[in-house]
């Protein structure tokens, strides 16, 4: 691979942009790095482990002269630190984000970014239960989508580079509207974490049943609610008031699917809870046939902690 | 390790009668390995697989002679098989099963148990989403807890040779009681399974959202989800069925729990939202230090596929 944009700033420095900045690297694809994060210990160790190129004191240092500007920093956040950056912002250069929530980062963003800036907001559907400088790795992205939301009237090229970029790193891109990505993530992501961290506090809640049975036992199935809610706190609370509706409607979609079943087992219908397991079943198959997890049998844990 | 029984009969030859198959072949644990599956299907892939010495047509012949017996059927068949083996079963023998619920199986299994048998229930926490006969391996039960249910007045020899012939499949072994069992149980694996069930069941059945969007976009979470709604139908049916009260009972506090969420998100209370997620990541902390899950960074998905 070669060189995409001459410079690229990361504004926030957790689990994504430090991954970023490893698979750039590895893959070649920017000639300068540079890098913020709003907390002093987050950069000095950023600067510890050399991170970026230049880890800077302030966003608008970080984002000055640079060709493409990436805020990774929680949603809730993203339309204060457009406004600190919009100065500083080059004509002709790339504005881009990695928040889980689209429509209000977009309307949070939006009405900062100088004319001849191009905006397009994105979002890698990748992760893992870290964060900080120190969680990335460069093939986080490997065969994951990351999806791109062209607004209105946008530079296509400026789309088709920074899709480019994506698919250096090892992404899959998809285009999509905000309000239609806003759903489908409450469906794949945001509903999801709710669900296990609630599991999981009510778990901690069980007053019978200790701490230590719960994480002794864990292999039966909760352990993987444990990971999904070990999450950041910080960018989940971020991404639950930011895509509020979405969420509250899956939400009541699946209460009410759960009430359904659990008047199945209290009322003994076998066979409803036969055809709806049965079912569900269908859907893992689709997953392991797209790519997009693995079918061994070891639910994941061989010789590798 | 060396020999623990001489003849070993496996009623049902699905994930774990299968993982124990393998387990007590690679350690030598057995003489010699019965079995026997109610379906034809699956006793002749058994027989192809060479997955014991010996397949049964019945369960009786495969349990006549047997110094063990495992049920390793779905819960809701064990008291039937049971009755079925009863008359044959050898003095001196030991019975045991590898059910998720303790105190309905001993319900069902106990007034079976002939005079001179003993009776030692038994349940590894261990699993993956496949089923059947091809779907075992050797390493299933290793560093997993398998929790023995010892009842009144049992024999503790057979009890202490029992727990020994799981260590030597590498399991780790805890004595519980039946009521205690089953509400760990209903928290650590019931309930998380039917949420897990129901949010994928949710997401199949939105229109607005496709299956082919849920299935390339299920890496942000979505994904640990499928996995375990894919587990076997029967078997989970037979679970929620068996200990219908404390899953309901969990079930119950979970709604409680995720109303008090879903209201913090409607209302925006972000503190309340960031404290939760808090507390939910330090069980995961536990769960990675008790040696349950691996710290990887990568979702559990590398290389393997």
């Amino acid at each position: 691979m070669s060189r995409i944009y001459d410079r690229v700033a990361l504004i926030g420095l957790g689990l994504i942009a430090s991954s970023m900045a490893h698979a750039m690297r590895r893959h070649g694809l920017a000639g300068e790095i540079t890098g913020h994060a709003r907390s002093m210990e987050t950069r000095a160790v950023a600067r510890e482990i050399g991170l970026c190129d230049r880890v800077c004191d302030s966003a608008a240092e970080a984002a000055s002269g640079a060709d493409l500007v990436v805020l990774c920093v929680p949603v809730g956040a993203m339309g204060q630190v457009a406004a600190e950056i919009a100065p500083v912002l080059k004509p002709g250069a790339t504005l881009s984000d990695v928040g889980s929530v689209k429509r209000e980062v977009i309307a949070a963003v939006g009405p900062h970014v100088p004319q001849g800036v191009h905006f397009v907001p994105a979002h890698p559907l990748a992760g893992t239960e870290h964060s900080g400088p120190h969680s990335g790795f460069a093939e986080l992205f490997e065969n994951r989508y990351c999806l791109i939301i062209p607004q209105e009237g946008v530079d296509r090229d400026a789309v088709a580079r920074l899709e480019g970029f994506w698919r250096a790193m090892g992404a899959l891109t998809d285009e999509m509207d905000a309000d239609h990505h806003d759903l489908v993530l409450a469906v794949t992501s945001h509903a999801p974490h709710l669900i296990a961290y609630t599991m999981v506090g009510v778990a901690d809640d069980l007053r019978r049943v200790t701490d230590s049975e719960v994480i002794k036992y864990s292999a039966a199935g909760f352990r993987d609610f444990t990971r999904i809610a070990a999450s950041d706190p910080t960018m989940w609370r971020d991404v639950f008031l930011h895509n509020r509706e979405a969420t509250l409607e899956i939400l009541g979609r699946f209460t009410e699917e759960l009430f359904a079943l659990q008047r199945a087992i209290r009322t003994g219908d076998g066979d409803l809870l036969f055809d709806y397991f049965t079912r569900t079943r269908a859907i893992r198959r689709g997953i392991v046939e797209a790519g997009q997890d693995t079918d061994a049998p070891d639910f994941g844990r061989t010789k590798r902690g």
